[in-house]
């Protein structure tokens, strides 16, 4: 059994032995650029983890895991395309520090370079995690195209809201965990009780994204506070602030979603920051993302290892829910 | 053994039963609209009778058929983005129909799509051709990344323009048919033979696209005639002009190279080609083509199967290279 330390540690290892940038280097150096942003190698980390639950052999999971990265950042590198974002973990977008182009095709090659390390799994266990891949890499499609669809939609119920962000971001969670559970040995039963797991904690950490884009620490959160509410997302927060608003709530609310956030963007900010305050929003979100997260709980306990085996998870789990607000 | 017929025939009932398009439709219709512009499905069918020169089971290579035409069409797709092209096989490009982001993120949904169904191969064969898949996928990246480079230089030898069709355009008809003989069951030799035969017609097929958008049948070539040379784009032709010309033909071809085709496109067009003719270019170009043909035929004759099986390929070759002038 490894600790997270070691886990991070070989994970690190393994990403600095592989040489990113080889000819043209139009087009391998935005990859080498993009990985090299970091983050918190999240979706890795969680595959290694969960093979770790069933084998102390993690070797096979290692190249499972640079192809979950590696598809994370090329999802990252093309929705900033799509969304036109010019910054990312506070520097350069790909389409702006070379070009749109540039920005699709070294993309593509990032796709196709996941495909590649998720192939290098030992072929006994390739049939099993490679449907598994392209299943959640789909998926992770479709939650964007519905992220952009509802951007043109006046409505979006909060049933169709959780549906985008378990495809968008916690079906890959999901994923990595039950790929590297498949290839540490488990079995399906516990391969099943990993990948809910992940859904639930997806969900709890998108809700938790959502929150801190309104109440997080400007400096802590790498991103502008607020961002969310001046181009009027339809985040779980301004949904529910929708629905449960009184009439003069609901004015209130539509006058600022009609002001255009470039004008005066602290004021708008702020004043539907205190209508989510009044209408008690913050707290329905947490309570919703509480619910996920004792869901995920109760998935992880039902795994079929000791409990001591679970800590990594528990542990990371816990890093991941409590980010500061 | 099938016959073309045959093959095609079971080619286009495996395309039929595919259901393309599921929710959400903004992802999903775009894949199906671009797969159903046709085209000669020449990759899936080079793979399809590399198998069957091995073998009378063509099933297993029928996933594979599928992975490498949808890939094909993958990339024509986000290339169209790039080059920034309205039309496609006389029709609307999915970011005209639709948008530049749905066109990405369909692009990037065909891409997984492609691995899927490669994915479909039964284990034994999976591990060989994956990796295959995988390299010969990213060389065509790189062969466009080459392809965008060379428009923004002054200067393009004719072996880094054969090195860039090479890869752009060659490797996806010789990896079709080295996966597909592998699946057949072929030995290493005879799917590097196959894989040789592929890469010579892939270059020659090129050569044959580079005299066709001067010399073609504005009626049968698909495509605007002179369209290469309103753009100055550094064909085998182009090179080879600049290459071979004497100091008064250098100075017209630099002049008409100066001249926006927009303002008058007929006359650029003309004059250029009057001094290809002069030149003598469209002869090397021919005279390469042959070279490549040749080649190509020599490596298909050491093929360790009988001259009787050999038919199909060798008359597919003789189509995809005597197409009308």
């Amino acid at each position: 059994m490894y600790s997270s330390k070691d886990i991070q540690d070989i994970l690190n290892q393994k990403f600095s032995e592989v040489k990113w940038v080889c000819e043209p280097i139009g087009l391998y150096a935005p990859i080498s650029y993009v990985l090299s942003l970091g983050g918190k190698r999240v979706r890795p980390t969680l595959a290694l983890m969960a093979t770790n639950l069933f084998s102390d052999n993690i070797i096979d999971a290692l190249n499972l895991a640079i192809g979950v990265e590696v598809y994370h950042n090329f999802t990252l590198l093309h929705d900033d395309i799509m969304d036109k974002a010019p910054l990312r973990r506070n520097k350069p977008t790909v389409h702006i520090k070379w070009n749109e182009n540039t920005a699709i095709l070294s993309g593509d090659a990032m796709l196709i370079k996941a495909y590649e390390y998720v192939g290098k799994v030992s072929p006994e266990n390739l049939s099993k995690v490679l449907p598994i891949f392209s299943k959640t890499a789909l998926e992770v499609c479709e939650g964007q195209q519905m992220d952009m669809d509802f951007e043109d939609r006046t409505a979006v119920s909060e049933d169709e809201y959780l549906e985008m962000i378990r495809l968008k971001t916690a079906v890959l969670l999901a994923g990595s965990l039950k790929m590297g559970a498949l290839i540490g040995g488990a079995n399906e039963d516990d391969a099943k009780y990993l990948y809910d797991f992940g859904i639930n904690i997806g969900l709890a950490f998108q809700l938790m994204d959502d929150l801190l884009d309104v109440y997080g620490n400007p400096e802590s959160f790498g991103k502008q506070i607020g961002g969310d509410i001046l181009c009027n997302k339809k985040t779980y927060l301004l949904i529910n602030a929708i629905n449960e608003s009184d009439d003069s709530q609901k004015d209130a609310l539509d006058y600022w979603l009609q002001q255009d956030g470039a004008e005066n963007p602290h004021a708008k900010i702020q004043a539907v920051k205190e209508l989510y305050n009044q209408i008690g929003v913050k707290n329905l979100c947490e309570q919703k993302m509480e619910q996920y997260y004792e869901a995920a709980m109760n998935c992880l306990s039902k795994v079929s290892v000791s409990q001591e085996k679970k800590y990594n998870l528990t542990t990371l789990a816990q890093q991941l829910m409590y980010r500061e607000v």
